[in-house]
């Protein structure tokens, strides 16, 4: 479908994710037709702008799709269930950032710079990782060609944008009342977020993991097209507004060196080394919030196992862990078309 | 030294961990004796309550210790270096809670719930370990027991109080600050600690590994007595008042079951299971604070490493991690002498 525009969709564009599409596809140029906004009938009459014009939203309807050709998806899993299959037969391509799809194993589950190849393969449907794995390995994959990774136990610091735009807010809200010492609002997590950290608050399983660990789990195998690698998750949420850390220590088939490691990830297209030891500065949340890249530092090798090597990365939740990937994915679509 | 009474000196009387001696032994009704409260020549003329009294601060001298049983340090590492020899001089038997002895093999690491028999091969002196270690020791042990540790990863979530009182001020005030949009005021950290977080603040060792990290590695095997357990530590400072979370994932000589696990915590004194799967509700920071006890959570074998388990603990950073660990080598040494 090379054209020289194309007629977007941006479903859950009210949201935290959704508001970001904006931004990337305007800060990246994106060759944007005809744009419509959609959302749950709620937010109907809002109005967001995008270069300098104000876009009204409509309802997120089976019948929204009619001469589309992308179809941007961050209206929840349930919703993209339910809508994606109109916009593919309405002629769009999805690209979605929820769950929905990622596993399907006729939907490609793609991190451009990692297997842009795999997009080719879509069937009207593209699935934007989940933000903790995208973050993850943007990092390991360069590490990943030197000597493939055989388990890799990641603890994450997740920020509450991965929970919505509600989220953000009651992270502001929460610390303000608690510095206060008035009593705290809760409506979006079940705990007190501000100043306070909990297991990732998503169902757990049987295994005793939470999804959100699962989905690290499984979709690092997909994406690296690697079912033999071991992934040992810890997922936390912490109170930070929009960028996850992540502590990720690795055992590789081989060993690899500190500078081996740094020269790859310096080469790696949107990681930034940050590994500064003398000064004591490494990846922080409010560095990166805000940037497209994945920063790294921390490179250092195991302590005892020959084969280890650790990182810690930064990145922002809802550009590269979200919008930016999502629309690096439909960049890559129409150059490829 | 078997007496009714003990005199006592607290050194680093008016930091973080000294007021909390305060509280842990009036609250532990421990057999004090005189007591004298000792600091800088900064906080000389402050009174303290214990008790009900008031207790005037003196500066810390070498000639501070006459007649003095006991000695309770927490003044920094420096401070115990110059001082604790003259208290021994004396006749006190010092508890640090800096790092000064803690490697020293002439000086017993103790944990009085794991390694309470090191306690009678003092010399004068014996260390309280880094509260890292303490917090996930207490976990970890009940399952060493079980089975040997091969290996530990962990990554920490570090409470400011562990930089002491102004680290507590300065999360406070920082707060306030960003959520006003007002600059923000750094003096403790180099970098914003609020709704920010960063790989901890001591100083990076030529491995690339922190202070705070290798006194993970070499506390854990000096206290389990075990110098070939591996340990791979990522420490991380949050945003979070008083309670250290981390996430600890074992390697075993042998696989342990989930049960066998929760069974041993559940008997380790000291340690509280909070890990109620299907309430999604696990060890919190804010429950932990100000509670004697290790919480631990999240128990739940590795995904695809059969002698894998894994665990997330949290523990109070100023009472397990320092204060109340610190009055229970006390205890011990004064029920065994």
């Amino acid at each position: 479908m090379k054209k020289s525009r194309y007629n977007m969709v941006i479903a859950g564009a009210t949201g935290a994710v959704g508001q970001e599409f904006l931004t990337v596809l305007e800060k990246r140029n994106f060759p944007v037709g005809d744009l419509r906004l959609l959302a749950s009938s709620r937010s109907v009459g809002k109005k967001m702008k995008f270069r300098g014009m104000d876009y009204p939203v409509y309802e997120l309807k089976s019948d929204s799709f009619h001469g589309v050709d992308i179809a941007l998806f961050s209206a929840g899993g349930n919703r993209s269930k339910e809508f994606a299959p109109h916009a593919v037969k309405a002629g769009a391509v999805v690209v979605d950032n929820s769950s929905a799809y990622r596993m399907d194993p006729e939907v490609p589950l793609v991190v451009p710079e990692i297997n842009p190849e795999d997009i080719k393969k879509h069937k009207g449907i593209l699935a934007n990782p989940n933000c903790t794995t995208i973050i993850a390995l943007m990092a390991v994959w360069p590490i990943h060609r030197l000597s493939p990774v055989k388990r890799m136990v990641v603890a994450t610091y997740q920020a509450v944008s991965g929970a919505g735009a509600k989220a953000l807010e009651e992270l502001e809200v929460q610390a303000g009342e608690f510095l206060e010492g008035r009593e705290l609002t809760k409506n979006v997590f079940r705990h007190q977020i501000a100043f306070n950290l909990f297991s990732h608050d998503s169902d757990i399983g049987p295994e005793g993991y939470s999804q959100e660990e699962m989905k690290v789990v499984k979709e690092t195998r997909k994406i690296l097209h690697d079912d033999s690698i071991l992934v040992s998750p810890t997922c936390v949420r912490v109170p930070i507004f929009r960028a996850h850390a992540e502590a990720i220590h690795l055992e590789l088939a081989r060993s690899v060196s500190v500078q081996e490691a740094t020269e790859a990830l310096d080469a790696m297209p949107g990681v930034k080394v940050v590994d500064d030891r003398a000064g004591n500065y490494f990846p922080m949340p409010i560095e990166v919030s805000g940037k497209d890249e994945v920063y790294v530092g921390r490179i250092r090798k195991d302590l005892g196992m020959a084969n280890g090597l650790n990182l810690f990365v930064c990145g922002d939740q809802l550009l590269k862990g979200a919008a930016l990937n999502a629309v690096q994915i439909a960049e890559k679509l129409i150059a490829s078309s």
